[in-house]
């Protein structure tokens, strides 16, 4: 049998190779795989959306800096921002854990005191899951039932010529919070009184550590009278997901480096670090921020976001998507995201 | 801090400790935690069932003789299952995997096989997952999503005192499958042409490697205008299952041993490897088979059936929970089911 490494094909690679030929038969199945949310039809007015988490110790998190309710919260948090996404109000969610032996109950009432809080923030309901001993380690996998309007469903595909491109929040903390944690660990091995020195960065770990779900933007969208053209979540980085919505709507982009908002203690991390501030900004991942297009009619809607900017627009797809830097230079824009299979 | 070994609680103490003061907050959340599926109402005539599994290597399968066809299509059906339980149909399924190293594309691809089959045999859609590497093994996370009236779904706490209680097909099967595979790979250890022995065990195999969700059982009840009080799915065993409707329902339950479906391939399995049969059908699990109960009215409709048998009845709830053996003896039921965090 020919042996084909999956690090070859990389996350999209291997579910577009291995989802091809599903093709939904159920007229309730309005949209399946390739958003941020599975679309089900009701028969009502409303839509059920749904998506779905897998996060794994040493792969998607390291217990010796990340606290075990931080990382409950978070694991509710990232599935919710699916919801949101698509413009949906997150509703229910399950909760399944495969645990080692090594977590006793106390860890496990810390992770989900985590999970508690997250559902109380964001009036979310805890309605089943699965729990099973693990031979290494802790599995937690999330599914996320939310609800909208059928015609209030924002998909990535939806961009068209001359949109305005928008993003909330700034882009690069999470990642940069994390190097901060890296660091610190690296730095307290073997010294037994340790105190990790995170002064004057707290807005990065707090990124990092309990990212929200921008319920908030939703919000001030609806207020001033905005329907975005297409949305998603920032999970993997704004390039790989400016990518995503230019091939789901089969357009180009532009957008503008002196654009990209980057918060101050962002910046300075990367200069501490000596690394690249816009490579992390575009290509850290974890924001959790909504990225999100819409008419250019919108301008001056858009101008008054407190809760997002303008990036950028969209351009006809033969021009291809690229970033223009404060030297008026064209970089063209790659996917750069985390890549599970690619350690 | 303290310590408590989550082996001391089982998974139903855990889910318990760990889901109290979890109320649900959504009118749409009909039901959360406790019963085969969450209900989630949705504004229109028909309710979303939702469920979920989480399936580890080295600790619900072992690929040492399960094929990765076999395990997709299991996979799926497990989760099938619980919302056939609750008198639903299936219409969607997430599935995100955790891939360890040693797994190529060609393996996920097997896997992928049995998932397809099972979608296309249940008229099942793929609408989405989640896709990671892991560190060690592969990991399986299956969300089922169906759909049902909301007054024809069958809920665990329904019984009533003199209800009939009915289970489908026949108990232990897999069970016995599982020792059968098992003892022919012990048998194989360290031979290299090993040829299992299977003749006249076929039965067994297929109970245990492809198990089916009774979808034809809910045709047969709706075709005969039977109604059920209440309803779930042996998965852990019919003693463990019985006690969840009692506990439910706040009744008791009688059942006749000599009544419990076995099949001849089970019974001549259990006697070569000189185990004890009953006990293999009343805490094997894995079966997939509805139990149910019935209002005592519908004894003769019951009686029709061919996919379901009679094996009992429900009692007041100080009667407590017996088996009444052949020779007349009353044996307390207790639940002996599987329990993946006590090996």
């Amino acid at each position: 049998m020919q042996e084909t490494e999956i690090s070859t094909l990389g996350e999209f690679g291997l579910i577009e190779r291995l989802t091809k030929g599903f093709e939904p038969k159920n007229a309730s199945t309005l949209l399946g795989v390739g958003d941020d949310c599975a679309v089900i039809g009701t028969g009502g007015e409303l839509c059920s959306l749904v998506t779905t988490d897998l996060l794994l110790e040493g792969i998607h998190f390291d217990l010796t800096y990340v606290p075990l309710t931080h990382l409950g919260y978070k694991a509710v948090v990232v599935n919710l921002s699916d919801v949101v996404a698509m413009n949906g109000t997150p509703r229910q969610i399950t909760v399944s854990l495969g645990i080692s032996k090594r977590f006793t109950l106390e860890h496990i009432e810390q992770l989900y005191a985590g999970i508690r809080m997250a559902c109380v923030d964001y009036g979310v309901d805890l309605v089943g899951g699965d729990t099973s001993a693990s031979v290494t380690g802790l599995i937690i996998s999330i599914t996320c039932m939310g609800e909208a309007k059928k015609d209030d469903i924002v998909y990535r595909s939806g961009a068209r010529d001359t949109d305005l491109i928008c993003v909330s929040g700034d882009l690069g903390a999470a990642y940069m919070g994390l190097q901060l944690l890296e660091r610190e660990r690296v730095a307290s091995a073997g010294i037994s009184d340790f105190e990790p020195d995170f002064a004057g960065r707290e807005y990065l770990l707090q990124r990092q550590l309990k990212p929200e779900a921008r319920v908030d933007v939703l919000d001030e969208l609806r207020s001033l009278g905005i329907r975005p053209t297409a949305m998603m979540d920032v999970s993997d980085g704004l390039s790989s997901e400016l990518l995503h919505i230019c091939k789901a709507s089969g357009v180009g982009c532009r957008v503008y480096e002196d654009r990209i908002p980057i918060d101050y203690q962002t910046a300075s991390m990367a200069e501490e670090l000596n690394m690249n501030l816009v490579t992390a900004a575009m290509n850290g991942g974890e924001d959790y921020e909504l990225l999100f297009t819409v008419p250019l009619t919108d301008h001056e809607k858009v101008a008054q976001m407190k809760t997002a900017h303008l990036i950028g627009h969209i351009t006809k797809p033969d021009l291809g998507a690229y970033m223009i830097t404060r030297d008026d230079a064209e970089i063209e824009i790659r996917a750069q995201g985390w890549n599970a299979f690619k350690q």
